[in-house]
């Protein structure tokens, strides 16, 4: 689950469509979904990013050893598909980001397709704040990350 | 808040010092810290890895005018400081990471350090979990994210 809050600031002039959209334009239900393949680069590169160079996630040989057989995509890398959503789309422009709550359910393999859904829970228009399921699912249909 | 399960697997020999610690080998109270500067570089980076093109990260003019004043570092990039806690020192190789709570309590800025922290706050031997307290703080000691 996460938490945002969209606000109304600032709109410049002549930007039709890229405005923050006021939370009175949002309903429970609303939701954007994207689909993404995170490759050896994208790991490699989140590795980099993070200094997180677990062996689970950029060693082969290692990977193949453990319970999982092949290299795992960093859950936090996955997740960042919500910050895409979220930052970009749902509620896109404006939107500040108050929290997100994570569970890792089911390893997300190095070059699987994966699909991520932000949707529209509740709104509360008193204080201006919305919260979103969030879920990124695997080709096979097993969520990999629920929030 | 977060929580992870150290797994004993695999443990390559001749690899001192990098095998897997058993969860006996952790105590409450174990804790690692990082120090950190988000800079263009890294957010732009995470810009491109997320696709999260938010003006708040990428665009000077807009961050200036907002109510921030300035860019802010995407919250999921400063949270991936955990990943690299966890993944390379607390609980580190052979941890599977379960999950995380992230609250966004205040903005880190671009070019600001910052400081995370992993603590242990609990072991289920039985189940063979950890439950990490997970902190960021600026460098003006407000908490920028708490898990």
């Amino acid at each position: 689950m996460s938490h945002g809050s969209p606000l109304p600031e600032p709109r410049p002039a002549g930007e039709k469509g890229r405005r923050a959209r006021s939370i009175d334009e949002f309903a429970v239900g609303d939701r954007v979904s994207v689909r993404r393949v995170f490759d050896d680069a994208a790991v490699r590169a989140f590795a980099e990013l993070s200094g997180d160079f677990n062996e689970l996630h950029v060693d082969d040989g290692y990977a193949r050893r453990s319970r999982f057989g092949r290299r795992v995509v960093h859950g936090m890398l996955t997740a960042s598909l919500f910050t895409r959503l979220i930052g970009m789309e749902l509620p896109g422009r404006g939107t500040i980001y108050l929290g997100q709550q994570l569970r890792f359910t089911a390893p997300v393999f190095v070059g699987d397709e994966v699909e991520a859904v932000v949707e529209v829970t509740a709104i509360d228009r008193a204080r201006r704040r919305m919260t979103l399921a969030t879920t990124v699912t695997r080709a096979d249909g097993k969520p990999a990350v629920v929030g």
